[in-house]
């Protein structure tokens, strides 16, 4: 066991501060990275605050994990000291049922280890990427390319893999027309991961605030929601949405821009239930479908997917004790577009 | 024009009473039905009590319409007289809009003309199959082929294309666990063609009181929803889900019971918006789809569908002056499966 410093949340609603925690010595298939960058994800806050439900604290939180690996353990075949490696929001899973022999992890039914707010198989509470250092198996290890900044990278590893998964997963490419709701941390990734893709972009924000930056990010058109002409202009137009928005919708609303069989993809998570007018999916053989995360190798394919179209965050770089401030900017909407901590601050 | 005698509800809730309505003139494409047989579908019910909207009086519903064609207009190529005949949901589309040119006729965008309580191209208000003929231009004739009933045949128009449509759309077939909601006019039927696909049916009803009905249509499985025990033993086990309830169910307590990547399709309508919780599409990245009838083209391929493996509606055959005893009975779920009317006692 190594004691390292981090940052953590001693109770739910409680501002995090600074301590210390133990990581496990480093077994036969671990991997030791030294954290360089760690991302802020609104999930990290909704987690915190317990908007989910009952937590475990102290809590360290961070998901969006780059770094260095700084040691092996003796059984790891596929990484080296110095590799320049990822972890996202799984450390963990059975690895023997039906979903994580399909390599989709997340979705594992024997139970899976979250990265934090997680209990580990050996029974303790796992520890997320505020801190200077994570042990973790090397199966739930990914690659960060050169060519992609280990700033810009570790946002990937969640509001990455979160949005690439639904765009791949609904065939979001040349010829599709691919909204997004919401230009956050999830939906400026969203624009540029279906960009790359070759889908036609349109962000549909509250207001016409980051209009310049939509575009620039490499979306073709930008609506306001604000404005009612909005869903006149737009209805029935789109092929595929992508919702990153944690704030409860009217989905009827945004189902009405939908062309016939298309598909509004949410990968927000409101804490509430929302309201749903069935004739909203029947009218055109509408599809509502949810996506949380990705498995471990598409994980993978999104990080080469993005190294090679030059693709990372847009990211405001922040020291450890700015976490707090941090949160508030995010609950506020203000950031572009996503915290990342330097963890060398730690 | 032709007067012809016809049971029509004269006003909003007002119960149906025998009438007479004009039918147009055999038009150039046109064919005339002697309609010999018209089911009686839950959205009669809906449209002539107002619960989906303002809707046209008098109205003469029936989109379940099978009978003999009697006359064709000199410009019909694919019916002759003595053909037998179904008609569904729509009588006419706009014929040009990209849904049209894809066989998508039920989500034309240019205007589709429904069989009754809408508006023709001459301006005038449609009048249903509960009477004694019907005019209809060919392209929305189907052909009724020899081996089913015209009674049985009846119901297919509506209740089979229905639920045939995202059974096939979603690959209900050997291999797939399928449940049923509801052991309804529309429920039996997708219990039926989700058999006849080869999927193993599993129905999920509110008791156990047609259980044996169930398994005598092909289901191999049968549960209470009203028993909370069927949610959990239940969970996870279906790769499709057809709902087929109007009344508002809990959503989320039926999308738990997909499988990762699932599918709940709806055909149901209720009349008011349901809760839902989001994290129950995110969790396994279900989906929640709507369908709403079936292209004419896919309606002839389910009728084909149906004579190939011998599948016809259940159906309790009544007398025209048994109408609204029998609407008292559908919304008490009291039919054993479907009531038809015999057209030769209008």
């Amino acid at each position: 066991m190594t004691t390292v410093a981090a940052y953590a949340a001693p109770a739910a609603k409680a501002p995090l501060e600074r301590t210390t925690i133990e990581r496990r010595a480093v077994g036969e298939h671990d991997v030791l990275i030294d954290i360089r960058y760690v991302g802020i994800c609104h999930s990290d806050i909704h987690q915190a605050r317990e908007g989910w439900g009952e937590a475990i604290f102290p809590m360290v939180p961070g998901h969006e994990i780059a770094g260095i690996v700084a040691e092996v353990g003796p059984g790891v075949t596929r990484y080296a000291v110095g590799d320049r490696v990822g972890v996202g929001c799984l450390v963990d899973s059975c690895r023997v049922c039906e979903n994580c022999r399909a390599g989709r992890e997340q979705y594992c039914t024997g139970g899976n280890v979250l990265t934090y707010n997680g209990v580990g198989k050996d029974g303790e509470p796992t520890y997320g990427g505020y801190a200077q250092t994570v042990v973790v198996d090397e199966n739930f290890v990914l690659r960060i390319p050169e060519g992609i900044g280990l700033d810009e990278a570790a946002p990937l590893l969640c509001a990455g893999i979160t949005t690439y998964s639904p765009l791949r997963h609904w065939n979001a490419g040349p010829g599709k027309k691919v909204a997004v709701i919401g230009l956050g941390g999830l939906g400026h990734m969203a624009v540029k991961l279906a960009h790359a893709l070759g889908a036609e972009v349109t962000v549909l924000s509250q207001s016409l605030r980051k209009k310049d930056d939509g575009l620039r990010l490499g979306a073709q058109h930008y609506y306001a929601t604000s404005d009612p002409a909005t869903f006149e202009d737009l209805a029935g137009g789109f092929d595929l949405i992508v919702s990153t928005v944690a704030a409860p919708l009217d989905l009827d609303a945004y189902l009405g821009l939908l062309k016939t069989g298309g598909v509004l993809a949410n990968v927000g998570a409101p804490e509430e239930p929302v309201r749903l007018n069935l004739f909203s999916l029947l009218n055109h053989g509408r599809v509502l479908a949810g996506s949380m995360i990705g498995g471990i190798a598409e994980t993978q394919e999104m990080l080469d997917f993005c190294a090679a179209h030059g693709v990372g965050a847009e990211i405001e770089l922040i020291s450890a004790d700015q976490i707090n401030e941090a949160y508030e900017r995010v609950l506020a909407s203000d950031v572009r577009y996503r915290f990342v901590i330097d963890n060398a601050t730690i």
